[in-house]
This record gives structure tokens, sequence and C-alpha cells, in this order.
């Protein structure tokens, strides 16, 4: 399964793109970062990134999308682009037909470090050890979409009532499943983790 | 000159667009709102948004898109998925080469009501009165979208400092110009209004 995470942010936007294989095997297919001046209108900057993006998923044609979940209360200055490219990128993959996760900081540092609280140079430590790179990913927004790649490829089998894992096994809804189409929903799962 | 207003939302967006003339003459050209249900997956339901935003461009070929300025502090809630449509409709704008304008609810509010802090209702009586309606416009998003788009063309000269100004004088970056560029933009801009 090949994953493509986005790191959103308007002055520097990570992607990174993984291939995860049997177990927890994962292995890096590309990483960068689209950076946007700040002195450029912010319609301007927003659209250069949207199709930075779309030339990245057409690029490499992943799968599944992981984006940062974006919480309103965090960062007050930035957090409106943060938003913007969030959105923009969600809307990408959807356009796509390309399933969505979403997955806060929290659980991306506590997938790669084991800690929910870890600091930013250990998550790049931990992203350089799982991918066998020769160094740390910088700067820490390239690591970041790194993170969320592997934290979305490496997500628990009980995680399915994010977006994206609904999406995985075709139905619109979780919530509006039978108990007879749930079951076939987390069989089919099962079997495509196997696969 | 056609302006379309947006008043961003998850659950409501508000289109509203307007023909402006000489002096203060307003026309209505089509009202809308787009809903999506909440329990959809958040890239669904930008994904259904970005698309009916695309079509009323396509359709009415406005010459500028207002959109609401959003901000952080406000309404925490429901922010996120607010300023993700913001940018979208930004970047459909964009994209297109059409002239985006960032407005304030004060400024909107102040723009049709005299007042920075009118109530809801209060903005709906009165654009009802300047287009002519028969009654208020309903929802008040719909009232909203079609108040960014009268306060966009009714915006004071001086206001050159938006970046839909400097996309309407045909520059990138108002601070970048020179005095004898500066008074070409403001005489352009006037002869526009003129015209």
């Amino acid at each position: 399964m090949r994953v493509l995470g986005v790191d959103p942010g308007l002055t520097r936007c990570g992607v990174g793109i993984i291939d995860a294989g049997a177990g927890r095997s994962v292995t890096i297919v590309d990483v960068a970062v689209v950076r946007t001046p700040s002195i450029d209108p912010p319609e301007q900057r927003l659209l250069r990134i949207a199709a930075e993006i779309d030339r990245w998923i057409d690029a490499v044609r992943p799968d599944a999308v992981a984006v940062e979940r974006v919480f309103a209360q965090e960062n007050l200055r930035t957090v409106m682009g943060t938003a913007q490219v969030a959105g923009l990128t969600m809307v990408a993959a959807a356009r796509r037909g390309i399933p969505v996760g979403l997955h806060t900081p929290s659980e991306v540092k506590a997938a790669v470090t084991g800690y929910g609280r870890a600091q930013k140079a250990q998550v790049q430590e931990m992203v350089a050890r799982i991918l066998h790179l020769d160094s740390r990913p910088q700067p820490a927004d390239a690591a970041d979409a790194l993170a969320l790649a592997i934290c979305h490829a490496w997500r628990p089998p009980g995680a399915a009532t994010s977006s994206a894992d609904r999406a995985a096994v075709g139905v619109g809804r979780a919530r509006d499943l039978t108990p007879a189409q749930a079951a076939w929903a987390r069989a089919e799962q099962a079997a495509r983790r196997r696969g």
C-alpha cells in the first residue's frame, strides 16, 4: 500500500510518500517540502500548494492520503492557513476517489516514537530509523509528512471509524452498516491486510 | 462589475451574485445555499462544496470573488470547516485568474448597515432593501453572501491593499510598487470605477 502524507502549512507544506509492505515494513518513495513566500496574496499561495499536491498525487498514485487533523485551539497565528491546506489536500484526494485518513499530531508521534508528546527531533530520528535513511529528514515538515504516512499505514485494525477506513471498505458511512455489513467489512479489511 | 460572494461554511455555504453598476446601484443575479450532511466524511463534504463553487463561478463568470475573512478566534467548533471552505473558494477563483477579496464580518456589516456590529436580521433587512427584494433573503447565510458581494462592490477607493485590489490593478504586490506605479494603479482603478 502506498501512502502519501501531507503535513499541511502555508509557508512550508511537507509531502512524504511511503510504500508499506507485509508486517511493519515501510520504504520511502519520495519526500518534499512545498514553500510559498509570505508576501504573496493568500489565494496565490493556496493555489500554488494545491497545484503541487495535485502534481504529487498524479505522479505517485497513492492508495491513501494521510493528512494532519488540525485543531482550532493550536497555533492561532498559523492555524487558518494550515486548515486551508489540509482542506485542499482532502479535496484533491476525494476528487480522485482516494481514501483520506486524518490523524492527530499525538497519534502520529505515538505511532513512530511510542510517545504522543515526543519532541520534533525524536520524530525525525525515528522516521530516519524506520525508513533506513542516512540522516534525519529536514526540515521537520518533511519528517512529519513521512511520519503521517507511516502512522496511516500502521493504524490498528480497530481504527475503522475514520473516513479513510470507511472508504477503504467501500461504504460511505460505517455507522449506517447493518451487523452483517459490518462483519463483511471487517472480514474484507482483514483479507486486504493479509493480502 | 459582477461579484460572487461566498459566506463559507461546511453545513451551509451561502453563494450570492450581484451586478454593480454606476454609483452604488446593485442588482441581484442569483443566490443559493449549498448544504452538506454532517454525517458525511469531511473530505466528501468539502468536495461537494468545491464542485458547487466551481459550477457557480463557471455559470455566472464573476469579475471578482468576495470571501469572508475567517479568524481562528471565532466559533472554535465550526471555524476549521469554515476556513477550509474559504480556502477552496479562494483557490477556485485564483485558478481562473479571478481577483479575490477578503472582507471581515465587521466590514461587511458596516458596508450594508453602517454599523460593524449589526444583528443578522438587520443585515438581512438591509440586503433586501438594497437589492429591492420582496422579502429578506433566507437563511442568514444567503443574506451574508449577498452582503459580502455588495461590500466588495462598494469598497472604498483607498482599499487598495487587499489581494483583490492588487490583482485588479494587474500587479502582484502593492507594497513593491514604485511611487509612479502606485499612481498609475490608482488612476487605472479610478478609471475602472468611472467606466
